[in-house]
């Protein structure tokens, strides 16, 4: 097989077969075709496209392209949640400590943020000496010991993935299905899972902006996933505004915290508690969502997700107490964006948020970078809410008064107020499986 | 500008303006542009195509993106002739002594051979002592002095081009009708002629298989030439099988001295002559093309053609003496490929002859092969004509006999004879201009 030929099958429109899709994954990993012929194909595969079947290959040679972590001595249900990417996206740090706390084992490797979108690990991190460089023992020991470890990826999972998604990124091939649904299942599948629930955002803060597409990527990594024999749940959700009220890494730890222990948005409670509910359905533990809902909002307002959650922070050396008591370092400037008109919120821009959150320090533009872990934004009006003239719309945590300001400005430019009420989005727009 | 951007544009279908179009081709000859990213350009136009002036944007630019030569001082109308590659093509080495004959000055940049084509410089150097490393200098000396010089590049013209095909080659991007035009047309722009003849090839022999790509890649190369102030003339010619009846260095050297002295094979001499007189007619030495004929026909009957290649050769310190005396060095064997049946020439492909003459070593596969002059192939008998079984159909030159059977072998595949007469096909298709 060369790969000029097999550029040309996929040119001319033809499909390719398993072991031709395994010879191209073999040779991107191993570095025996050339980075411009990759970046042909790319570019032949956006315009040419593939088919599912051919899709699952793809999917399947680039999962086992690295390390694979077997979690099969954790029980028979192993549950992994992912999302494409949002703003204040701050689900993982609830679902899993709830999740565990309804008794499934939950062995979660996350990473870190990148561009204007957050990761759990940067998000854990801000908690006091939580630790995140779990060895693989380490933190399967841990999962068999408390059901529950968060660590991030010291494993090499998906290095075919690495190696397109920074060619994809720089050749203009970063919008292609084929490569969005493997570059998601395929570490999905590295990650040992076989229930996955992927959670699908959709709007002005995530890379997928519109309903269409969202639902194409969804079909696709479910088919893939059954086609795989995992159990893929794609769940399509608004991320025209953010998630909560907090953007930011320690403040989002603070309003999950809220939830974990029974307040907090209620739109990050109802999020987490329908992920933990399809997960446990799933999973066998209940029959259908609406018993398993009832038990999950139990295990918030009892305090049993909480208290697992400080079991898991506890055992990775973190300490809450200042969460707890809300004496966290808070940054050195709380500024206010407020309202120059009454009326009612209909935008309340999420990208633009991001990118502000991001101007004050709060993400990186490349891996590596050191990150702010205590400024970001808190929001005090979202969509549909009323506001009156000189009420706050938000408050900025910033460390520089200057550069607040500037935050501030661009705030004040991701509100729009108008004069009549506004009906919300449905946070849940589609559940595929 | 950003070359990720310029991809997204392509991608999505729109066009370039002349600026982008220079950045991209700047970044490829300066090599700011990294090849992963030129590949994924190449298939994005691939797939999206270019407008007749983008086409012209990239080729000024390619032909701008290195050395230009300045032929004006040698007079008004300098004609240039290009061939995008055929089997046993000496059309070159009988029209330039012709047109010098006929008046007009011809400065001649030719290349080596590579792959299945031959190139005019090897052919040349076949002749004892023959030099083709003219310095700029020397060449235009020796046009001004004797009116005609053929000699290789040494110039480095068009480097964008070597760089772009390069990459086309292991990409699968070669046949894309906007990089085929600009890589031909840049040349010639790039080598100074106003008056350009294209020859373009077509049928199993050349690279464009179909008269339909060949039409699309003449109008376009004459298009792009008007937008640019060029005068083309693109001359769509048969290429299904060898051009006179020999195939190898020296032996169509031998033939074009033939046809040179008024004799050797019409579809030669006629083509040869056909071009001459687009070109005179250009160069307003006559109004019309069959006066024209007439004149370049008495040109090569009168032996005046004959002199004035010898006039170059011996200006070149070449020696024509043992071709002229038929005593030049030949092959160590000559072998007969003989016909098993009676009947008519139906096929005498142009490619499997080719080819079967790289097998005897009269071509390389990449630069700076050597290659044996001598060897090669002569045709007896050509499509249309009657043959009786046992009749030698060609005749093959091998310094090696085992070699050479093996040949004989390939050209006999090369022949289909059958039993009713068969119509030839007319030699020219059509002329665009």
């Amino acid at each position: 097989m060369r790969i000029v030929d097999l550029i040309e099958k996929k040119k001319k429109g033809s499909s390719y077969t398993r072991d031709e899709i395994q010879f191209i994954i073999d040779g991107i990993t191993n570095g025996t075709i050339a980075d411009y012929q990759i970046s042909a194909w790319l570019m032949a595969v956006w315009f040419a496209g593939m088919n599912d079947d051919e899709t699952a290959y793809l999917t399947e040679a680039m999962a086992k392209s690295g390390d694979m972590l077997d979690l099969s001595s954790l029980g028979s249900y192993i549950v992994d949640k992912h999302s494409t990417g949002g703003v204040g996206d701050k689900i993982t740090l609830v679902l899993i400590p709830l999740l565990a706390a309804a008794g499934l084992p939950v062995a979660k490797l996350s990473g870190r943020g990148l561009g204007h979108t957050g990761g759990t690990i940067d998000k854990l991190e801000s908690i006091d000496g939580f630790r995140t460089d779990l060895s693989i023992d380490e933190f399967l020991a841990q999962v068999k010991n408390i059901n529950v470890a968060i660590a991030s990826q010291t494993l090499e999972l998906t290095p075919a993935d690495g190696k397109l998604y920074a060619l994809r990124d720089v050749t203009a091939t970063v919008d292609c299905l084929p490569f969005i649904c493997s570059s998601v299942v395929s570490k999905k599948i590295a990650s040992g899972a076989n229930i996955i629930i992927l959670d699908v955002k959709c709007g002005s803060g995530a890379f997928i902006k519109t309903k269409e597409q969202a639902e194409k990527l969804s079909e696709l990594m479910v088919s893939v996933g059954h086609r795989l024999g995992r159990d893929i749940t794609a769940v399509i959700t608004d991320m025209n505004q953010p998630l909560g009220f907090a953007v930011g890494n320690l403040l989002e730890v603070v309003e999950s915290v809220d939830v974990l222990r029974g307040k907090g948005p209620d739109d990050v409670r109802d999020l987490s508690v329908y992920f933990a509910a399809l997960a446990l359905v799933k999973a066998k533990k209940f029959e259908n969502l609406e018993d398993a809902e009832v038990y999950l909002c139990k295990l918030l307002d009892d305090g049993s997700a909480f208290r697992k959650f400080e079991e898991m922070v506890s055992a990775q050396h973190g300490n809450l107490l200042s969460i707890e008591k809300g004496t966290y370092d808070k940054a050195r400037y709380i500024l206010d964006v407020k309202s120059f008109s009454d009326g009612y919120v209909s935008r309340c821009d999420a990208l633009s948020i991001a990118k502000a959150c991001k101007m004050l320090g709060a993400g990186r533009d490349k891996k590596g970078d050191e990150i702010n872990h205590r400024v970001g934004i808190v929001l005090a009006k979202k969509i549909g809410d009323e506001v009156k003239n000189g009420e706050v719309l938000a408050y900025v945590h910033a460390d520089d008064e200057n550069l607040g300001k500037a935050v501030c400005e661009e705030i004040s430019f991701a509100y729009e107020i108008v004069s009549d009420p506004v009906k919300t989005e449905a946070l849940i727009y589609k559940t595929i499986c």
